[in-house]
This record gives C-alpha cells, sequence and structure tokens, in this order.
C-alpha cells in the first residue's frame, strides 16, 4: 500500500525540478530565487526541502538530469547511438528546460561549477565508443575515452557558439557538421558511408512542457 | 611632437587593460568592482574614462583583445598556422590573464555575452583554411568558414573541460587530442603526414605579467 502518496511525492519532486530548471533557465544560479522557484512549482518550502537539502542541492539535480531528457529515446547502438545522442540533444536543448537549465549552470563559472556533469556525459558516450570498438566500427588506434571527450567539449562549445549567434537555432546544422568532419577521422569506411548523420532520424516525443 | 605623451597614453590604456583583465578573469564581470581595477593599474577614475567609457567598455575591449595575445606569436601559413594558433592559445591560457579574462567574460552568460569574440576568432581561422585551400593543403568538400566555426566551438568547450577537470593543466594535450582526430577529415594525406601538432612547436617569449 502507500503507493499513491509514493507517486505523489515523486509527482511533487518532478515538478520542482522542473520548476527549478525554468528558473535557473531564466536568471542563472545567481539570479534564482528559492521563492520564485516555489512559486512557479506552486509548492511549499517544506516540500521543497523534503525533497532537495538546498538551492545547491536542486541546481546539482538540475545538472544531474541531463541525460534523463535524452538517453530514455535512443534505440540505437555503437557509433550509430553516439551520433543520435548529439542529433537529439540538439533538439531538445531548443525545447526542454531541464537539459537547456543544465547546460547553464554546468557552463557558468559560478561557486557551482565541477566537473560531474562533464564526466557523466563522457562516460555515456564512451560506453557508446567500446561498443562501437567491440563491433570492429573503430578506426586502430581511436580511444573510446578520448574521444567521447573530445565529443562533450565540441558539443559543450558547439552550443553556446550557436547560442550567441542564433539562439540555437542551427544547432543541430552544426551537430550534422560535427560528424561529417570527425566521421572520418574515427570510423572504417564502410561505417562512414553507413552512419546516418541528420535532423530527420530524430523523432521527438510531445513534451509536458510544450 | 608630443610622442613620448602619447606613449604614456598607450601604457596606460595598456595597464588599465591588464588589471582589468586580472580583475574580470579573478571575479567575473558581475563581481568585478571599477575601484577594485582602479586600485590595481594604480590609476585614476578619470584616466580610465578617458580611454574607455564604462566597466562594460572595458570588459568588450578585453574581450577583443584576446586575438593580440596570440596572432603576433605566429609564423606559420596555412593549415600549420591553424594548429600553431590552437596550441599557443591552449599555453597562453594557463598564463595569460588578458586571454584569460576574455575567454571567461565570452563564456559567462551575462548580460555582456555576444557573439563578436567568437565571430573574430572564426574569421581569423578561416583565412588560414582559405589560405589551406589554395595551397591544396585542404580534401575535396571541406568548407573554410564553416570548419573554422567547429574549431573555435571545439576550443571553447574544451578550455570549460579542462578548466573543471584539471584547472587547464592539460588543454594543450587536448588540443593534441583534436587534431588527432580532425587532420583526417580535413587535410589531404600528404598534409596530414607533414602538419606538426606538438606543444614542443611552441616557443612562448618571457612575459611581463609572469
Amino acid at each position: 500500500m502507500g503507493r499513491p502518496k509514493q507517486e505523489r511525492a515523486v509527482q511533487t519532486r518532478e515538478a520542482i525540478l522542473r520548476a527549478a530548471a525554468e528558473v535557473f533557465d531564466e536568471y542563472g544560479y545567481a539570479g534564482a530565487s528559492v521563492n520564485r522557484i516555489l512559486e512557479r512549482a506552486g509548492t511549499t518550502a517544506g516540500a521543497m526541502y523534503f525533497h532537495f537539502k538546498s538551492k545547491e542541492g536542486l541546481a546539482r539535480a538540475v545538472m544531474g538530469a541531463q541525460p534523463q531528457t535524452i538517453v530514455p529515446l535512443l534505440d540505437s547502438q555503437g557509433l550509430q547511438r553516439l551520433v543520435d545522442i548529439t542529433m537529439i540533444w540538439s533538439f531538445q536543448l531548443q525545447r526542454d528546460p531541464l537539459l537547456r537549465a543544465g547546460v547553464r549552470l554546468a557552463t557558468e563559472q559560478s561557486g557551482l561549477q565541477d566537473a560531474t556533469s562533464y564526466v557523466e556525459w563522457a562516460q555515456i558516450m564512451a560506453d557508446c565508443l567500446v561498443v562501437a570498438s567491440d563491433k570492429g566500427e573503430l578506426q586502430a588506434g581511436v580511444d573510446p575515452q578520448e574521444t567521447a571527450e573530445f565529443v562533450v567539449e565540441a558539443c559543450t562549445g558547439m552550443q553556446i557558439y550557436s547560442s550567441v549567434t542564433t539562439g540555437r537555432q542551427d544547432l543541430p546544422e552544426r551537430v550534422v557538421r560535427m560528424w561529417h568532419l570527425l566521421l572520418p577521422g574515427i570510423a572504417v569506411p564502410a561505417v562512414v558511408a553507413r552512419t546516418e548523420v541528420s535532423p530527420s532520424r530524430v523523432r521527438l516525443p510531445e513534451h509536458a512542457a510544450d
């Protein structure tokens, strides 16, 4: 028993997390007040502190939630999966406040900035590249970990560049260009030829926040 | 005549710019006060406002000064020049407050952030790639402008990744890895083979700030 209560708790936590993401996305870490987050979530300070210890704890949860906005949407393996992660990311960053806030908090040079979300993304991508390596998709000498870190770096800078020049409108296009430049140095020719790098691969579900 | 006076003005401007860079590097844009900058520069508000209209004007000058910390140190052409820019940048970012502050101001999502310094870097890099293209160094279909923008994006994210994981200690190494991944997709094989990607190419002058 007690299931409905537990479900409500999960829903409340999610509502607070989404509200916090919207406020962090709009105002940054320093500019986001707990009161504004509570107002946006339509909840009480007690409920918030039950789930998150502090504004910092809330911000860390938002940063840590980035992968959950993308990973459940994947159904490919190996190098194609890595390409799909970056492609879906480029679309979700235009529409999902949870991902957008996570990225803003992680790139701001506030006291909050640490390596966690970068290292987590690199791990997720390295896992794809280890599978790719086992499947014989990679060229000899390509290191999954180093390559994964480079893709995280490139995506991090790419979203900043796209953000300041086009408000992220051309982000998917920039991801496509990255893969056209990178694939020949990473994959064996047959895999370069068959890997699909196209926005049309991405089918995003209708989103609660829309 | 009047040359010495003009020289003193140039020196004062440079001293204010360097002091501002140190303060912006340490405190970010919002945290940097004009008083602290004046104290650091050992100059008066009058002298500062003679050269820069406002704190914002000063910050924009710092952001715009990034290339002058690198470009005068180059003596190569084409693709090698592009590689050298990124290699020297990775070392200067560890030791030149003017470059470091420019990068911090350009990546902070403050009201100040705009596309100028990104677009300027992309232009400097695209110029190298146009020369490379004229010299037959690039593979067919490689677009100088798009490739230059991708290198700016990758370097932007790379310095953040390196900063949060190793305090920028491994930045030169990450630049080397980038070129090993990128060159095969950009350059013709003979140029891939002869392009030097090594920290030992870089000979930095003794620096005034050291």
